[in-house]
């Protein structure tokens, strides 16, 4: 079976470990050359960034990392056993940016990526690249080899009065999404191209579910590029959303801020609404939507179905996914 | 009284300690504004390389780091309190060259010097930001911001019969200069234009001394910057070179695999000749001549003299430059 989720950073990689564990396919490492089943996941890239001259791809390295078992996992982000040299000769310097973390290990990561993009190569190749030694026994495709990248307008924090677009991670890293957003564009995705495996992968999916990411800056940048929207359209197989929100909050992150700046109400009805039916609407994606336990939602022309939705460990992950591929029509079991 | 010295990485950056404390100057850090005395180092920038997308310069480094305090004193190069932890996670992902050291400190450094260069600022600029954080206490000139690469062509050790160029970084550091050099050659060099400030420093000056670096790959190179030859000999200050060979043998690093390689033997009187009369020949460029203690030296042309040469410790090499500034006619006491 083939599996598609199109994810964000960290709640999309543990999704990750809990379908390739739905999947009876061991959820950190590498799988089998004969394994009866496939996991792609389409991952956004809107967070990048280029700082002190390295790309820097965080959700791509979270899933590598997390399905590759070198992650933090206190953090949830970056690697084990990380050290802060680099970060602290930088500051005395007085290099800027200095808000955001990069740690010694992750930097060989980040070296190495950007010396193969100068070289030419694209963001799916080097990142094949990488995962040949964390061996993530997913298939990781950026959702696109072009640069896009997610800008937030905020009232200027320095000039009262004046609009400013921050960078994405300016907004939640320095900032932690505490300046509300008038708008959250992700600069590039109207030019930008499917990565090569993108588009394939969804027409050929048995079933393709939305792990439990950001709406807005993480599932909603990767639908987001040309052609993707249409392709989940068109797919035969089912496709799935679980939701993020929990009673009104975000499980993780600060997708309230980002649902607010689109106009989205922060519930798991909003949200499934917001992804809209495939059947019933136009522009729709979802024939199916999980929620958490208990949650009364209604989205029209969408299966929704209540399970528990806490990732609070590998097994309960893997019992959503479980849920939602069932949801998709494609039962494992 | 303005002192320009030609130098090398780490005994071109101890000579340069000496030369500030003949001086009067602290031989570490920085000197008051309205100081009497002034040195200005004219680095060798050949054997600059780019290592896993960094610009790696390590002459410039060794001579900020050691008249910043920041030099690694038991090793003469890299920082003190360094870290290798970027270094193992380039080796764990396979990448390649592996032998090269960059620790994690180091690679501060080299990245705000990628990135800057990226951004079009010259080295001489790069170079010149770097020290605001470290204040060297001398002006460290760039022989060129131009790209020079000194290459070493050998036999082929991978193709037996077959010669191949390789970069003098690879020939000192992985090879360890045990293969026989056919030739070195600055590549770039003829195209290349002094950095801002060298010509002018070296009419400037009231003396000019050629450090015991490594007189082909070091001071060699910053030689073979078009112009740099023509302003040492019309220069009105004298030119005094300090032996890098004593007894017939390199007091540090592997000269004589680089004299051989062009046919000047190693010895003090070698290199002597080699460097050549200002007065008595139309190529030569020295005044005078410092060799070791009790070395029996004719360079025809040249005042020789002989005097300590070990630079054991800043005093001793304090010595060493005021014996050089004497022999250039410039005396500071």
């Amino acid at each position: 079976m083939k599996v598609v989720v199109v994810v964000g950073g960290v709640g999309g990689a543990r999704f990750l470990l809990g379908v390739k564990a739905a999947l009876g396919l061991p959820p950190v490492g590498p799988v089998s050359d004969g394994a009866a089943h496939q996991v792609t996941a389409l991952v956004n890239t809107g967070d990048d960034v280029w700082m002190h001259g390295l790309r820097v791809c965080p959700d791509l390295d979270t899933c590598m990392y997390t399905l590759g078992g070198g992650i933090d996992p206190a953090r949830g982000w970056g690697l084990a056993g990380e050290t802060w040299t680099v970060k602290e000769e930088l500051a005395a310097y007085g290099a800027e940016p200095s808000w955001f973390g990069l740690g010694d290990r992750d930097i060989a990561t980040h070296l190495i990526r950007s010396r193969m993009l100068r070289a030419g190569y694209p963001l799916s190749a080097v990142t094949e690249a990488l995962c040949a030694r964390w061996r993530p026994g997913a298939r990781l495709l950026p959702m696109s080899d072009d640069r896009v990248e997610t800008h937030v307008v905020v009232d200027d924090p320095d000039d009262p009065g004046q609009r400013k677009a921050l960078h994405f991670q300016e907004w939640w890293v320095r900032y932690r999404a505490e300046l509300p957003a008038h708008s959250i564009v992700p600069v590039g995705a109207d030019e930008a191209a499917p990565a090569p495996g993108v588009l394939d992968a969804i027409a050929e999916a048995d079933a393709v579910l939305f792990a439990p990411s950001n709406p807005v800056v993480s599932v909603g940048t990767v639908l987001a590029v040309p052609g993707v929207r249409e392709a989940l359209r068109k797919t035969e197989a089912g496709v799935v959303g679980v939701s993020p929100i929990i009673g009104g909050r975000p499980l993780r992150g600060m997708a309230d801020a980002c649902l607010t700046a689109i106009g989205v109400e922060t519930s798991a009805e909003g949200v499934g609404r917001h992804y809209g039916s495939r059947q019933t609407s136009d522009e729709g994606l979802l024939d199916g939507w999980l929620v958490h336990t208990g949650e009364k939602v209604d989205v029209p022309g969408v299966a929704v179905r209540a399970v528990p939705l806490l990732m609070s460990d590998v097994d309960a992950t893997a019992e959503m996914a479980r849920a939602a591929l069932e949801l998709a029509g494609a039962d494992v079991d």
